[in-house]
């Protein structure tokens, strides 16, 4: 008699965006003139086509796939050196970080990095995320037994629940107990705050300290334009011995759809077996990825190639530039009503607190029902989101401009 | 202190390849002139392109990809509705199985799948696998936890090896004992070999009988020519209740450097939880999907669904006629020598007996240095492939007709 992982049965999230749905298509049933003039900036996904390098890089690999002299099969599941190279020498070399092309491991996207990096981890790690949260760390966590069940508020026996309030600017203080694995991004989604290099230092000192590892994931960091915010965990010194970033090509070339992503994992970091040996990490990712993946899409991985070049750069700061002007357009109008607004700068999500006794539904049904603007409830991001929501920059600009101007005619 | 997952350290696999180009570098460097004329018939890789009808699908795609009006961002992580439709469609329903759309879930390759599928299920059970196997399936659950070390052999405590041997023509008996999840594989990777519709049929009778899930990956099922021979597991009456079945577009559109595949999982199939009642696995693996994977890229799900088109459809059939007249010049040539020959019908793959006394290494050894052909020993899928090899039909025409010339001159 086969047997079923019981613990997908503890999973309570994966209602967030079927019940947007739900509430907008009932919204639309009674009222069908105004549903016509819906603004969406509720969703993280881009808008804009991709870079014409990307196209141009992607249109040349499928026609080497036309003929037998540069035909490619089986590619190396890690990614090809081409690619490795490209992001290890421009997204760290060029910057002082000092990566090796083969602690690169480049993946059909963050989100399924995220959820397979735990394959290699042991089920006795504490592991600690912050709150609110991209679902995806708690509910491969929840997936793979490492929880108990979840209380109402959606909080899950077991887990560390890292704060982010107003109070601390949405950047989690240090825990005072020890835990395993942490779970940071920067910046972050859905606060759009982001961590100075201070904030970074005392969670790298922490995690080496406690001989933790922590998780970040940077698949915004092409958003940060303060200088001094650092763009990569390894632009603080220990990082190496503590930590593995996760990258995306998703929300700086555009790739979504396309789906291509990267892992960091230096060869120097170690973890322990359960007897209390210390071991390499990087041996162990390699072999997952050559066990249960085979590569990424060889013309995606050429499209990818192209953010790096001259022309791709210059196409990927303007695609950056057109979310962040929607992000300015949304925070200014949004700070210019009686709400308070975090975020917005150095990220492509503004997360905006609710009016005194509003819940994040509430706040969600009336600006549906008064502005026809669909925004997305804090509380879907974990517990400590309740009270607030998320407004996302990833819109076409007449579409940002007009939910900014529908903005400051809600009367609260 | 973080932990790693200790299992990984049992592995014993993944020294195959790299042991095969090893001793095929030792060679070179030793006779660098007689390198230069080695013919590899060792690797389960495509040579042939892309069918044209691929390739301008992946063109217009691209293109869509580069203009607003047109752009797709993040698709269902189960697949585009077209591609679902047409597998659905074209592969099971017009051959009279009762598939839906929302039975197939799109996947960045079988590998994959294989591999993911244990998600699912439960650490607590029974798992058994044809020897000589896909390497792949045992790997993957020696990295979940699920065996005990291995033996000199390589097999590991805990699975149940299902022996395919030359007395049972290379297709398991039903075994005595009780098993819970059974990795079936037809046409075969190593041993060429095929199931028949009773023998199908006694493995799904046993299979509902015991309760028991069969995992059946047909990633070779458009080899098949014999019309007698079942090319899905749902071809068999009751699969649909106690079946999982893998597909992949590497082996029939050339898909290994493209990437795509699909599951195939019945709304009606059913395991137990730890307490012991029946649960459906679709919402499951719907929602490891949407949890832990973000969709294939769009321009390859285009690609994949212009398989399905008649002019894609001639296309594969050339394709498969190509690698088929391969396998046929390579049995033949294998059959007139002393050697005894398997599989090379309905299968891509030759399955040829060691002459009495030599083991795979050595076969391997003494062909790589009389005639510079390049073969995989069959002990690298198993214990019971000792004393056999594989040679593989994916080739040109013109290395496939060397080799067969070659394989004659060899003196035993």
């Amino acid at each position: 008699m086969a047997y079923i992982n019981d613990h997908y049965f503890k999973l309570k999230g994966g209602y967030l965006f079927p019940e947007i749905a739900r509430r907008v298509r009932a919204f639309s049933a009674e009222h069908p003139e105004l549903a016509k003039t819906l603004v969406p900036c509720g969703i993280g996904d881009v808008t804009e086509p991709l870079p014409i390098a990307v196209i141009q890089a992607m249109h040349r690999a499928v026609d080497e796939l036309a003929h037998r002299e540069s035909f490619r099969g089986y590619g190396p599941e890690q990614g090809y050196d081409f690619l490795r190279r490209a992001i290890a020498e421009n997204d760290y070399r060029r910057n002082g970080m000092d990566i090796a092309d083969d602690e690169i491991f480049v993946s059909d996207g963050s989100k399924c990095d995220c959820g397979n990096i735990l394959d290699i981890f042991g089920d006795q790690n504490r592991i600690a995320v912050v709150d609110p949260v991209y679902p995806v760390y708690v509910d491969t966590n929840v997936m793979a037994g490492h929880t108990g069940s979840a209380d109402e508020l959606g909080n899950y026996a077991g887990l560390v629940y890292l704060p982010c309030t107003k109070a601390n600017g949405f950047v989690p203080e240090i825990p005072k107990e020890r835990v395993d694995l942490i779970y940071l991004c920067f910046p972050n989604n859905p606060t759009g705050s982001v961590a100075t290099r201070e904030q970074l230092k005392a969670w790298v000192d922490y995690a080496l300290e406690n001989e933790a590892i922590i998780l970040y994931d940077a698949a915004y960091e092409a958003y940060i334009t303060d200088p001094a915010i650092p763009h990569s965990i390894y632009a603080i010194p220990g990082a190496h011995d503590c930590a593995i970033e996760f990258r995306s090509f998703s929300k700086n070339g555009g790739f979504t759809g396309v789906r291509c992503g990267f892992t960091v994992l230096p060869k120097s970091l170690t973890a322990l077996t359960s007897k209390g040996n210390k071991k390499n990490l990087h041996p162990l990712w390699n072999r997952r990825f050559s066990t249960k993946f085979n590569g990424v899409s060889y013309p995606v991985q050429r499209g990818a190639e192209a953010i790096y070049t001259e022309t791709g750069q210059e196409q990927v700061r303007n695609l950056i530039g057109h979310y962040l002007g929607n992000a300015e357009i949304l925070a200014d109008s949004l700070c210019s009503t009686s709400l308070e607004v975090f975020g917005g700068r150095n990220a492509p999500y503004i997360w905006v607190m609710a009016p005194s006794g509003y819940s994040s539904w509430q706040v969600f049904d009336k600006i549906l029902r008064d502005i026809q603007v669909v925004i997305t409830p804090g509380t879907g991001f974990g517990a400590q989101g309740e009270g607030y929501f998320r407004v996302s920059a990833f819109n076409s600009r007449e579409n940002a401009r007009e939910a900014a101007r529908r903005f400051k005619e809600v009367r609260w």
